[in-house]
């Protein structure tokens, strides 16, 4: 061996073997951390925003660096370059999107998990990671459907059963739920062997029919678009039901399509409820879909991959009510549990029901086995469950339900602030902790109640432009956020419109800061750009 | 307010607003792991397994606590119950599965990643990860593909295309291959819409065939048994073509089993290649198999999520020769880039590929928008790609090739161990650095030469009854750790015989370690028990 090849290969075991020294860069941004994260973020992250154009130039390299590199070197890129513009989730004052600060046990329990290194496909790979995680599943199940203590010792930790499937998010969660209504729907009898043997087409065959939807309401999440495209079931089928005033699916509406698809001869392979839909944060009348379901004879899951922790609250949990009574429920951790980012979860009333997605392998999954990964989409996986283990320990169920009450209360507040503000319309509001609203001062909502349908659609056009711009540079400007998205309304028409969106579920999200949120929207529709809107919707009124 | 709702909101701000003290019990052991993580494994990682029907015990509980509880109790807890209780993939001694000793920067960097929380679904709530993201797929791109600067110039930050999709792991990596192939082959085309729009029914009455099918080795990843299923396609056509004695697929097979699809009129929608198979870590034909999808114009795939950062290693990436021919290959991050577990990648050859499968929502994934989220099977998504960029950057091309080499030369020298051992059958030689062997000594091989077929099954099952405990009672003493699955073979008349496999990834690992693996097994074999199993093994023969 040549002395340079022995001097890389010594570096190359350095870097296993040596731990970062607690006064080099690295180690000072660790000690950083966990001394304080919410000041080492405060500290790090550029508030004002640079153009992504711009920050593109610090990765434009396609080549993998021939030659190493310190790590010192690399952590300073991390903080000039990653750390400083990034975006700051945990600040009290960015109410747009689903992300929150997190309770600081979370990281050190991270690392804990990181450096275990499990892999949970397997019980070989991941030992005491499996019982926990089936116990989490057994909880949250619990938590939904209220089995009592002598179906959870039967079930709890029966490798040939499974309570629900720990996923890396939301979508896989909600993908894993109509993969199994599929493939119940579409279940072996007499010479047909399933759906999972023979596919799709000989499926329809067997069934006899010319295709199989899904139901939900216009507010669905994106991931059952792809979920019908993945399984091909086609978007065709994913029947979008309207929803009433108040962004809840309508009963009615929901039996007209389903009448539909008896004529076409499309079967219904399962109905999805909502409880607490990504944009306003409704929930759909569970109870009675769950009636429909029955009735028809059809799969129900529940989507409550936000809302689904309201179970947690005494005096909220009754909008959830009929959740029981689902055969699935897809719930998010990384949301209102307050675990980090890639933990999701579905839940089967029925233990058996993932039965119809199990597979095996000779060097992995054998049959028997404890081996969690016969019964998920994923393969490897890493033992998020333990902070949703950690989330629940910790914090208890009546920690949980103070969040959410809080939530709540912090939701109801803002949207006083908003009717009672001169300058703005509240568009929905907030059932559970997330409301929609816009720039839209008293002067012209008065106005606007005595336009015809083509001055309405100038107006709102022109509205739209403010929001956009409004939620752009409020953006840009790095104090505080608000996200944006587009609804149909009733009361314009059912014509759709630009809104803000706000979702209240830090904790140090304050009154005052919400006001603030106010108060800086108010500002940048004073400048000259935004003004341009406004004067042309005063050219229209005039 | 009461009293104690005040107590409890008090507490409840106290977890998300007071760092852990550096001396509670969380901060002593967060310390710990920062100083030294290989030795707090090494410390509190128990050796001796318990069962795990002991260890559900203290995961037993069904009902999540009402009240919460102090971080150092929980803590206590998660040390005595949950890492006591872990498997010790880092440990050098563990060479049966795919996890190694990560690099010490790994963790301390998890924890940036972790505090910033980003979600790499959209540019709003992830901003400089995105395009570091993009970079990392673009880096692995050209690893492959070999593109040349204008190509990347063009299309790395390009929010239109995409050069792959970064995952949680080779299963989705590989589903979103298959997905992507599917939709290809079934495209919009004159008035059909396309099987994202219209479904599978509608698509194989368009194609006017009976099925579609994918063709990939016996050696193939049970991943893709899962992804058709879930595509629809049906595990009865999921192809799996027989293998020569070196695990390859068998061409002249392949093109068999392509005759008899036509016949049935099935279309092959996918050839999956495999760099690396996960049981012998063997190599297809790539070349050969590039050469055959081109000639019938199916879609080809390379499952490289082992194998492919041999491509690093300029001795090894002949080995890989025709991966650039693939319209897409799958990498894991978790494997051999050294990543902590949940990181994968699917690299596509042609940037508008991922088109196939796009999705767009209102107030998320916008048109137009360089938000990742359009492009991938999963939704909210954490940074994990963070790791990738800092293993590439640190660890460089060369550092890796270091890596490649070292596993591939240990495992030839465990190979010659086993060779040389008086007590030990190898069964597959190391193509990369996964072999696979069992217990069977020399006076046996040298016999069973002799036997006919129908006592050779008798043998092969005690050998098979052998391996399956001393695996089994090596894994319980936790000193070192070797996995087995069931692999056929042409010496055995296709017969299927269970094996010890391993893995030589973890560069910690020595030829002392390995030398003491082998001894281990010979004194398990000495235990009663199994000595039963050789002296029928001896009945038989005399």
């Amino acid at each position: 061996m040549t002395e340079t090849a022995l001097a890389n290969l010594q570096n190359l075991y350095r870097i296993f073997t040596v731990p970062e020294a607690p006064d080099s860069t690295l180690g000072s941004v660790d000690h950083a951390i966990s001394e304080n994260v919410a000041d080492f973020l405060q500290k790090h992250i550029v508030a004002l925003e640079r153009s992504l154009e711009d920050i593109e130039k610090d990765f434009s390299t396609s080549k993998i660096p021939e030659e190493p590199s310190f790590v010192s070197a690399y952590t300073e890129f991390v903080k000039q370059k990653l750390v400083a513009q990034s975006v700051h989730t945990a600040a009290p004052g960015f109410v747009g999107h689903m992300t929150s600060a997190l309770p600081y046990f979370m990281l050190p329990l991270s690392r804990i998990m990181t450096a275990l290194n499990q892999n949970l496909v397997k019980v070989e790979t991941s030992k005491a990671f499996t019982p926990m995680e089936r116990q989490v599943l057994a909880m949250l199940h619990h938590l939904i459907y209220r089995q009592d203590d002598s179906f959870y010792e039967q079930w709890i930790h029966d490798s040939q059963h499974a309570l629900g499937a720990f996923c890396s998010g939301g979508t896989i969660a909600n993908a894993t739920a109509l993969w199994v209504a599929r493939n119940q729907l579409c279940r072996p009898e007499g010479s047909f062997a399933g759906i999972a043997q023979e596919g799709l087409f000989k499926s329809l065959q067997h069934l006899n029919c010319n295709g199989l939807a899904i139901l939900a309401s216009q507010r669905a999440h994106y991931s059952l678009g792809k979920a019908v495209d993945l399984l091909g079931i086609g978007r065709d089928n994913l029947v979008l039901v309207d929803t009433d005033d108040d962004n809840r699916i309508d009963v009615d509406a929901l039996r007209e399509e389903y009448s539909k698809l008896c004529e076409k001869n499309i079967r219904p392979l399962a109905l999805v409820g909502i409880a607490g839909t990504t944009e306003t944060g409704h929930v759909d009348p569970l109870d009675e879909l769950a009636d429909f379901a029955a009735e028809v004879g059809c799969y129900f899951h529940v989507d409550a991959a936000w809302g689904g922790p309201t179970l947690f609250s005494r005096t909220h949990r009754h909008l959830l009510n009929g959740i029981n009574r689902a055969d699935s429920v897809t719930i998010d951790a990384h949301k209102q549990l307050y675990v980090p980012m890639g933990a999701g979860m579905v839940l089967f009333k029925d233990p058996h029901s993932l039965s119809a997605i199990e597979h095996h392998a000779n060097y992995i999954l054998r049959h028997g086995s404890k081996d969690l990964g016969s019964h998920t989409l994923e393969g490897s996986r890493p033992g998020k469950a333990m902070l949703v283990h950690a989330g629940l320990s910790i914090i208890g169920r009546k920690g949980y339900e103070l969040l959410i009450d809080l939530g709540i209360e912090k939701a109801l507040s803002f949207a006083d602030l908003i009717n009672t503000h001169p300058n703005f319309e509240l568009i929905t509001a907030p059932e559970l902790n997330i409301l929609t609203y816009r720039y839209n001062p008293a002067w012209l909502q008065e106005k606007m109640a005595r336009l015809d349908k083509e001055q309405l659609q100038q107006i709102n056009l022109l509205l739209d432009f403010i929001t956009q711009e409004v939620q752009k540079r409020q953006r840009e400007a790095g104090k505080t956020f608000v996200s944006r998205t587009r609804l149909r309304l009733a009361r314009y028409h059912g014509e759709q419109i630009s809104v803000f969106r706000s979702v209240l579920a830090n904790p140090l999200t304050t009154t005052e800061i919400l006001t603030a949120v106010l108060e800086e929207q108010c500002a940048i529709v004073k400048q000259t750009q935004v003004q341009s809107f406004i004067e042309k919707i005063k050219q229209i009124i005039v």
